[in-house]
Formats: C-alpha cells, sequence, structure tokens
C-alpha cells in the first residue's frame, strides 16, 4: 500500500565543523519521502519555488516519488541554513527564508486522498490539520512535529495530536511538551492527549515506543563518523512508516519492525551531508544494517 | 562460583532535591557486593572504622557476604558527601573524608587468593593491582573505575587495563580516557590497551559491550521515579559478574545476560536511597525485571 508524505521541501545549507554545504536538497518531506520509497510507493506533498534545481526534481523521481502533488510555485525555495557544533548534538540556526512556504496550503490532488499511510512530517500544524481534512479513511496517520510548534502553536498541535494514530517526538521536545524529565511520565502525559502510539526519538540512544502492547526500546545503529544529522529524524518516520505499509498483517504486529527499520534508514542519513548518502544506497544496505541490529540486541 | 569483590566501603552523605540521607552504607564494594550477592557467593574485600555500624555489618551478612577480608581499623570509616541536581544527572562533591581508607592495603586472607571470578570495583587503580598481584589462576577479571583515576592516576590505571579481561567505565569516562566523542572510536581505543571485553555505562540509556563477537547494545531498565543513583554503577558490575560466576558455560555465551542482570539488578539501586531498595528485593524481582527487559528489546 502507498504512504503520503506532507512536510517542508527545502534547500538546506549546513555547516559543520568539518565542511560547509550549500543549497543542499532538504525539508521534512523531502527526507522522509525518499526513505519510505524503500520500502513502498510514495506520494509527497509540498511546495518549492521556480528557483528549485532540476536535478533534485531527478533524484525524487529516480526514487519514484509520485510529484503530483508538488506545487511549483513563483518565488523562492524554502532556504534554511545552519551550524553544528564540534559533537554534532547541537544546532544552530543561521538563517531560516519561508519564499514560497509563506502562502503554501497543502490541497492534494484527489487521487491522493485515498492513501491508507499518511505521514504528516514536521510542518506547522495548522498545515498539518488541513491535510488530514482532505483524507478520507486513512489506514494509520502519523505525524511529526519539532520544538518551535511547541512553543509558537501549542493549541494547534495538541487538538493534531489528538487526530493521529502515532505521535513522534525527540527527547527534548518531549519534556518541552509535557514539563517532565522522566521519559515514562512524559509518555504517560503524551498518551492521555490522545494517541495510541507514541515514539520518543533519542538521537544516538535510539528511541522508544510506548503502544498498547507496552514499551518498545529500540537502538540507534551505531556509526563510527557522523557527518551530517540534518533530517536523520524526518528519515527515521519515514522508513517506518514505509516499512508499515508494505507489512502484511496489523500495525501492532509491525510497528516495532518498523521502528528498526525507520533506525537504520536515517542511519545512512547520518553518513552524508543532506540526502547525498541515503540517495546512494539500495533496500539490501538497509537490509543488512536491520540484520545487524538484529545481532547487536539478541541476548 | 564465588565472587571476590574487592572495593570502597564506606559511609554515604546523599542529598537529593527531595530529601536527604547523613550516613548511610555506602562505597562501590557494598553496592557491588550486595549486587552479587543475588546470584552467586561472595567475599567482600574493604576497610572500615571503628564507628562503622552494627547495622551496616547484620546487613552484609544477611547477603551472606564473606568478611574475613573486610578490615576493621582504629579511626573513622571513609566518608563522602554530594548533592544531586534536579535532573539527577549531574552531581557534585559536598566533602570527601578518607579516615582509614588513607592507610588501605588490601591484604588478602589465603581462602580468597584462589577466587574465580574477581570483581575490581572502584577504587584506587594501585590497590587494584595489589590485589590482582595475590590472585592465582583466576577465570574472569573485571574493573571497574572513575574520572578521578583517569586525572591523578592515569599510569596506574593503562597498567591495570592491560591486566583485565573486561573493563567497565561510563560514557563521559570513555570520552576523557580516549579524547574521543564517537563511542565506537572510543571503544577501538580502550579494547588496543588491552582487554578483550569493554563495557560501556550509558545510565538511562543503557551499556555498550563490545567484545571477540561483536557489539551489545543493552537497555536500562525504565524507571518511572529515581530516587537516588549513587552506586548503580556498581550494582550494575556487581550483579554482572554475580551472574557470570553462577552461569553455566562459556564467558562469551552467558557475558549478554550478565550484562542484562546487572541492568535490572541496578534498577533497583537506584529507587532508594543508598542500599535501601537493594537490601529488600529477591532474586525473583530481579528475574521479573529481566523478563521485561527481553519484552521490551524484542522485535
Amino acid at each position: 500500500m502507498s504512504v503520503l508524505v506532507v512536510g517542508s521541501t527545502a534547500l538546506d545549507s549546513i555547516k559543520t565543523p568539518k565542511a560547509e554545504n550549500p543549497r543542499l536538497l532538504g525539508g521534512s518531506a523531502s527526507h522522509a519521502a525518499v526513505a519510505a520509497s524503500f520500502f513502498a510507493p510514495v506520494k509527497m506533498v509540498g511546495i518549492v519555488g521556480k528557483d528549485f534545481p532540476k536535478r533534485y526534481m531527478d533524484l525524487y523521481r529516480k526514487h519514484k516519488i509520485e510529484l503530483s502533488g508538488l506545487q511549483i510555485a513563483e518565488g523562492k525555495t524554502f532556504h534554511w541554513s545552519g551550524e553544528y557544533e564540534t559533537n554534532m548534538n547541537n544546532r544552530r540556526t543561521l538563517a531560516t527564508e519561508l519564499g514560497v512556504f509563506e502562502t503554501f496550503s497543502p490541497n492534494l490532488p484527489e487521487s491522493h486522498k485515498n492513501t491508507p499511510y499518511i505521514l504528516l512530517a514536521n510542518i506547522a500544524p495548522s498545515l498539518q490539520h488541513h491535510v488530514l481534512d482532505q483524507i478520507k479513511n486513512p489506514r494509520f496517520v502519523v505525524a511529526d512535529t519539532m520544538d518551535l510548534w511547541i512553543n509558537i502553536a501549542l493549541s494547534d498541535l495538541l487538538k493534531l495530536i489528538k487526530r493521529v494514530d502515532a505521535f513522534v517526538l525527540n527527547d527534548s521536545e518531549a519534556k518541552l511538551l509535557t514539563n517532565e524529565d522522566n521519559i515514562l511520565k512524559a509518555l504517560k502525559k503524551i498518551h492521555r492527549l490522545g494517541p495510541d502510539y507514541v515514539i520518543i526519538k533519542r538521537g544516538e540512544h535510539g528511541s522508544i515506543l510506548s503502544g498498547p502492547s507496552g514499551l518498545f526500546i529500540a537502538p540507534a545503529y551505531p556509526l563510527q563518523r557522523v557527518v551530517d544529522p540534518t533530517g536523520a529524524g524526518d528519515s527515521f518516520v519515514g522508513g517506518l512508516l514505509g516499512y508499515l505499509a508494505a507489512a502484511k498483517g496489523s500495525i501492532e504486529k509491525n510497528l516495532r519492525r518498523a521502528i528498526i527499520h525507520g533506525s537504520a534508514t536515517s542511519s545512512f542519513c547520518c553518513e552524508g551531508f543532506g540526502l547525498t548518502q541515503t540517495t546512494k544506497i539500495t533496500p539490501v544496505d538497509i537490509q543488512n544494517r536491520v540484520a545487524q541490529l538484529e545481532q547487536m540486541v539478541k541476548f
């Protein structure tokens, strides 16, 4: 079955202690759609400006991402630039130029409205709502977010959390949202906001899933070299939902393996700037890391 | 088979944001010996002063810890006092009074010298060397350490690391020792110092074992409430070695399960001040958490 991915489509200029790369293909939807494409057919909804490089369109197409929902508007593509500190764990935004994103309204083509698996990648909660309003009978809806929306659009976000099956956020966002340092207490509070499944991303420490059958503690694939972690969270959730859309059986049965596949997929994202490494791999590379992770947690 | 535990035996005065508890039973040997005692017979080597409370002797005895190697000297028992910050991750030492520890020389009774499983709990590396010099044909030697010894006794510590089968330290200590932020690079550097097995403790994120058969990523047992994490690392390594000493088969075969048992044992340590919670539990309580951890990592 297919996955609908809605989120940002951007050009990222990224500086790390070792290198600087301007105008990479980025944005939550780009990372998530490419990650999901290793497992299932993907339709992507977003917006780019007339300046969007043709080579990035070709990259989407190489991954067989359906682009009829990608709007191409007069003006400039959303541009983000940021810088990472030495240990790659902290980053700061240098500039955000919204461009065509400022007036983005994610109106879905008719052909998209019956997609069973919906990924509301990181984007303003009001836009995530607008997408959900157009969807008919989805099988599974996942929403991701970021600290910005908890800070400036909390009311919209809380209404959104009620509407989704799974809500994904990282540990510092979970703390910000719930005012709880303890991860179990934070998980309980987020469940009370609505979703059956809550997934907390913990970067190099993996992730934790809380759902009807209890907790699942998932490892991250250990990397010798992190080149650029931008988009790793989007890649994680994209791989996760792509796997779920392709798997047979219940969500409950498949979600743990889906998380491991998301984890493996996102590990490649960290090994190159932007999407450079992720767009070089094949499903076999992901399977190899899943198999290694399986060995690494067995006891 | 039995375990020999050498380390500090202390009185700890601990302050957390919620409570303050003076003169608790503490020290690396106390925590490790009690933890190991749930699995195997334990001989403990340490030193206390004449002020050491009888009720703490009774606690050791309740856990069937063999005390002929525990010296009782004129003077005061080693006393440490420390304070934890709100999130319980950072602590600062308020006072350290060495007392009888200042002149401690861990001379082993004859009956201790053939113990097969040796735990050199956190203590000055020179004393860990002194113990190893007296041991005949050990089956498995584990050493723990702390940042202090990396800072003030590095040369002794490096010589010690060469002599042990497994070396245990936490993530910030691994970084301090190797000058590597990346955990895989740090592990490689520590292996080059000698030991076949390296275990890096990561607090609430569990631990990672590196050995001849690759990496093992172990979870921590998730806790709703951390009362006092003092001694959790000692408890982890004590439970680990106690399990190994009792298990049939090769070290290689048993080490992963040993780590999980250490993890489960140390979770109880965090749930009470000092050893108050650990000394209330039974082996069944540990087995229950091991079984839960098994469920939490399955996929």
